[in-house]
């Protein structure tokens, strides 16, 4: 089962599940309300129109105040190739933030912004929070994860290493292409080693799995829930494998007209364009 | 004029106009429709009804997209305090992230997480984008500015110091407090010097003035623009002054108990109580 977003007339939201062929998509309710209750929706069938998904725009299922909560560092063979290489691991999970607002989805155009070389890849997965979490143990948070979906967490290296702080370079628009929701589970544990691969114009640069992961989802989401509290509709994403560009020699960024694809063993596979930098003021032009 | 929310039954929220007095508000609209052309409803008669200010909940006036972005390290003097203090001041502002879902409002009882010995204090005032801003030039953006509030950026250390990344001591449940918006044209240029006051239990605890910022606001907007296209309803967090309570000596954390206020000139003053971490446990099954 795959579960996606649909952008409304009214410019709302609704939840809805594709066919699978992928051709059609039947709608369960709107996004707030799946939210409130998603495990009651997802166990349902979805009462609402089916309509072609070549009819719809197809957006991510999240509310407007979904957190989401990134992993870096989480694959060691990632920290042995990145710039902090040289520093002890920390005890705990190093979290940086995107804001829901750079979530696309399958397909969006994902433009490189004016100071960059280029973008950089990070193939990952995400997980979906389910329920409220509060100083939760690590089994009732994984407990609560209700879904997971591919995730490619581009990244603007220039604007991440300006500062000590990262989150310049996460939050680039339409950075963060989603893919569909797919039910935990169907999913199992991805301690059991989920294949994540990411290729570049078809080229093979990631290849890794999630029996790598170095904190997993559950410990991660108590870890977080002991000093916020996780809210349904929150995503974590879970870090990435080695193989990013900036990391070799030379590096290797994409640029407009790259076309760059995360796939995710039983999550399916995200496929994203670059574009040049006119297209952000194109799309603030036209929602202006 | 100070523009508040309130939460409106259903859930959504109003944006209204305080009265002088603060006893009534006003309402002008739903705060989606308020941030669709804000300087439009803030130049305008608002057309709703007045209701006593004791007779709704108060929230902040945020789209529930909003993101907010924060400056760290924009006072020298907080820079010569803090555990950054060795290193080269970078060329560009160090920003970081907080989720709206962190806002809170005057009033407001903040928690101390489970894991942290207290909670630090960070009076500072925060600007209200306007307009959509696509590589904006400094005087583009401070002209997009449609106001600003008195905030306190309230700080889980422990949590921000675990690892590289501060996101997660920054987006404590509640812990922004975040005042009315004052309409930038009553305000004024916060280089000219707004006085910023954090007292806590009565006494000072930071005393600054805007005129030492090192970033301006409209510098700030125009940097983070050329990364990401700055949405009407995102803010904009400008940093902290000295005399913040975990770089003394000993050091001073907020305790459940303790009583914050955050005054600066113009903007008006949020105070705020520190309760203990069962609150949090209390607000989560009444949401649930």
């Amino acid at each position: 089962m795959r579960i996606v977003g649909i952008r409304h007339k009214d410019e709302s939201v609704l939840v809805g599940f594709l066919s699978d062929n992928g051709a059609e998509v039947t709608v369960s309710t709107d996004v707030d309300t799946f939210w409130a209750s998603p495990a009651e929706y997802l166990a349902a069938e979805p009462a609402g129109p089916t309509l072609a998904v070549a009819d719809v725009e197809l957006v991510p299922p999240v509310v407007k105040s979904a957190r989401v909560v990134c992993v870096g560092l989480n694959y060691q063979d990632h920290v042995a190739e990145g710039s902090f290489r040289d520093e002890e691991l920390p005890e705990f999970p190093t979290l940086f933030a995107r804001w829901a607002t750079s979530l696309s989805t399958d397909g969006s155009e994902v433009p490189v912004p004016s100071d960059e070389d280029g973008l950089d890849w990070e193939g990952e997965v995400v997980a979906w929070v389910g329920q409220t979490l509060v100083d939760a143990t690590a089994e009732e948070a994984l407990a609560a994860v209700v879904g997971y979906s591919t995730f490619n967490d581009i990244t603007s290296r220039r604007a991440q290493k300006r500062t000590s702080q990262w989150i310049m370079g996460k939050n680039g628009d339409r950075s963060g292409p989603l893919g569909p929701m797919v039910p935990a589970a169907e999913v199992g544990d991805l301690r059991d080693g989920l294949k994540v691969e990411t290729r570049v114009n078809g080229e093979v640069v990631q290849h890794g799995s999630t029996a790598q992961m170095i904190y997993g989802v559950g410990e991660t989401l108590a870890h977080i829930s002991r000093t916020f509290t996780l809210n349904p509709g929150d995503l974590l994403a879970t870090g990435t494998p080695s193989g990013v560009g900036y990391a070799r020699t030379p590096p290797w960024l994409l640029h407009p007209g790259d076309v760059v694809e995360v796939e995710v063993e039983r999550l399916g596979t995200v496929t994203n364009r670059i574009v040049d930098n006119a297209n952000r003021h194109l799309a603030a032009a036209t929602t202006r």
